[in-house]
C-alpha cells in the first residue's frame, strides 16, 4: 500500500484499467474518478472500477494522494488548471498521455507548491476504447516509459516507478524529447499512415472494403482510434511527425519508382529491408 | 469426389492447404506435388500432405485431373511452360495468384487444345508463409474470387467453383482487370505503405523497434510477407499501383497541410473520416 487515496482524471481504457490494477495490487484503499461522462461514471461505480466519483476534478483530487491524469492529452492542460486547487500537498500527479514534449514542462508549471509531477507513457493503448474493454492486467508487461524533467523530485520518480513494476509493467526513463521522437516513429507517424491508407480505398471505391482480407484488417485496425485523441497528440507532435512523414514519403518514392522502371531488382531490395527488419519483431 | 488425380505446382502455404483440404473434403484421391525444394516437397510427402512428388512440373501433371498453380504468380509462366506437355487432355488448371489481369490471358493462351485455364484467387494468404502454417481449413469461410475470361469454359468455371465451394469458401465472380483494381486498393497499396512504414523507422533509428506496441506490430504485420511474391505481384499490377499511390499521397499531404497549419477542424475531419469507416470492418 503506497497511497491511500487516489483520483483519476478520465474514466477511460487506459483511467479504469489503472484503477482495477491499483485494487488487484493493493496500491491504495480507495479510488474517486472524474470525468465528463456521468453516465460512464455510474457505470464505472456500479461495476466497482472507482469507489466514488465527483462532479469537479479539484474535489475528485481532494484528499488524494497520487492523482493519473487519464483523458485525452489535449484536455490535460484545463484539467490541470481547473483541478490543482484541490490538489493536497505532497500529492504526486501522473500521466498516461502517449505524448509528452513541452506538454510535461506545462503541467509541471501548473503544480501547486509541494506538489509533484511525474509523466508516464504506460504502452498499453488500442483502438479500442472505454471502460468495457478494461483490465487490471493491462499494464502487466507492458512497456511504461517515464519522462522526468530536470526538476523531477527523485523520490517521486522512484515512487511512480514502482507503482508500475507493482502493475507487472517493465519501466523505462527518457527525457521527454526522445520519448515523442520515439513514439512519433513507432506510433503516431504508423496511426496518421493507417488513417490516410483506409480515406484512400474509400476515395477509390468504398465498395471495396467488402474485399478486404486479414491484412488489411489489421494493417488498419489503429484507423479506428479515437479522431479525437489522435487528433490532439498528431499536433502536439507535429513536429517530428512532419520531418518523418518526409522520410516516410521518400521511402514509398523509391518504391514507386521501382514500380515505374519495372525494376526487380531494386524492389525486392526495397522490400526484403522491411521484411527482414519486421520478423525480428515476431508474429503476433 | 469431383476429381481422380490433382496436381499442385508449389508446395507452399496456400498449395499445401489446398491439398489438406481437397482430402479432407473428398476432392480427389490422389495429390501429386512439385517444387523447386526437395526438402520441402520430402516434408510435406512426411506429413501426409502430398501423396507423391515429381522431379519436374510436366511428369507431376502426368495423370492430373486438377492441376493447381500455388507457386508465386510471378513463376506461373515459366511453370506452365515448362508443365504443359504433361497436361492430360480435359483437365482443368487453376491458380491461387493474388494478381490476374495479363496474366490470366497469358496463362490460357498456353493451354494445350481441351485444358481448360479458370484464374483463381482465394482470399487467405497471410504474412505466414510455408507448409508449417498449412491448414486444410485455410479457405474455410475465405473469400474465393474466380477471374473467367470470354474465353473461359462455363463448365470448367462451375467446376472450380464448387471446387472451392466444398472447401467453405464463399465465391465471387469477377473480371480480371477489376479483381486487379479491387486487390490493389485493399491488399496490394497495403503491403507497399507498410513496407515503406517499416523502412521509415529503419531510417530514422532502428533503435527504435523495440519501443513499438502492438499497433505498430499489427500495422506492419504484412511487412513481414515475402519479398519475391510481392515484388512479383507489385510489378504485375504497377498500373493499378501507381495510380493508388497518388490518391494516397494525396490523403496523406491533407493530414500534413493540416499539422503545418496546426488545424484541429480539418484533421478531425480526416482522422474521423478513417475511423468511421474503419470501424464498419469489425476488430478482429
Amino acid at each position: 500500500m503506497i497511497f491511500n487515496k487516489a483520483a483519476i482524471l478520465g474514466v477511460g481504457l487506459l483511467g479504469a484499467s489503472f484503477s482495477l490494477a491499483a485494487k488487484k495490487h493493493g496500491l491504495c484503499r480507495h479510488v474517486t474518478g472524474f470525468g465528463r461522462n456521468r453516465e460512464n461514471l455510474e457505470l464505472a461505480l456500479g461495476r466497482g472500477i472507482i469507489d466514488a466519483y465527483a462532479q469537479d476534478p479539484a474535489s475528485a483530487c481532494g484528499e488524494a494522494d497520487i492523482i493519473l491524469l487519464a483523458s485525452p492529452a489535449g484536455s490535460f492542460v484545463e484539467l490541470v488548471k481547473r483541478a490543482s486547487s484541490g490538489f493536497k500537498r505532497g500529492a504526486i500527479v501522473t500521466d498516461v498521455g502517449s505524448v509528452k514534449g513541452a506538454l510535461v514542462y506545462e503541467i509541471e508549471n501548473l503544480m501547486p507548491a509541494g506538489v509533484r509531477f511525474i509523466g508516464g507513457h504506460p504502452i498499453a493503448g488500442s483502438d479500442r476504447s472505454g471502460i468495457d474493454f478494461s483490465s487490471a492486467d493491462l499494464f502487466s508487461d507492458a512497456l511504461c516509459i517515464m519522462t522526468p524533467t530536470e526538476r523531477s523530485e527523485p523520490a517521486a520518480l522512484e515512487v511512480i516507478t514502482e507503482m508500475w513494476r507493482s502493475f507487472g509493467s517493465r519501466v523505462m526513463t527518457m527525457g521527454p524529447a526522445e520519448h515523442d521522437r520515439i513514439y512519433a516513429a513507432v506510433s503516431h507517424l504508423p496511426h496518421l499512415i493507417a488513417y490516410a491508407m483506409v480515406n484512400t480505398v474509400s476515395d477509390i471505391d468504398r465498395a471495396y472494403f467488402s474485399f478486404c482480407g486479414q491484412g488489411f484488417k489489421d494493417m488498419t485496425r489503429i484507423a479506428a482510434s479515437s479522431p479525437d485523441i489522435w487528433t490532439d497528440i498528431s499536433l502536439m507532435n507535429s513536429k517530428n511527425l512532419l520531418e518523418m512523414i518526409a522520410i516516410f514519403r521518400d521511402n514509398l518514392g523509391r518504391i514507386e519508382q521501382c514500380l515505374k522502371q519495372s525494376d526487380p531488382g531494386l524492389l525486392k531490395q526495397e522490400l526484403l529491408k522491411a521484411s527482414s527488419q519486421r520478423e525480428t519483431l515476431g508474429q503476433d
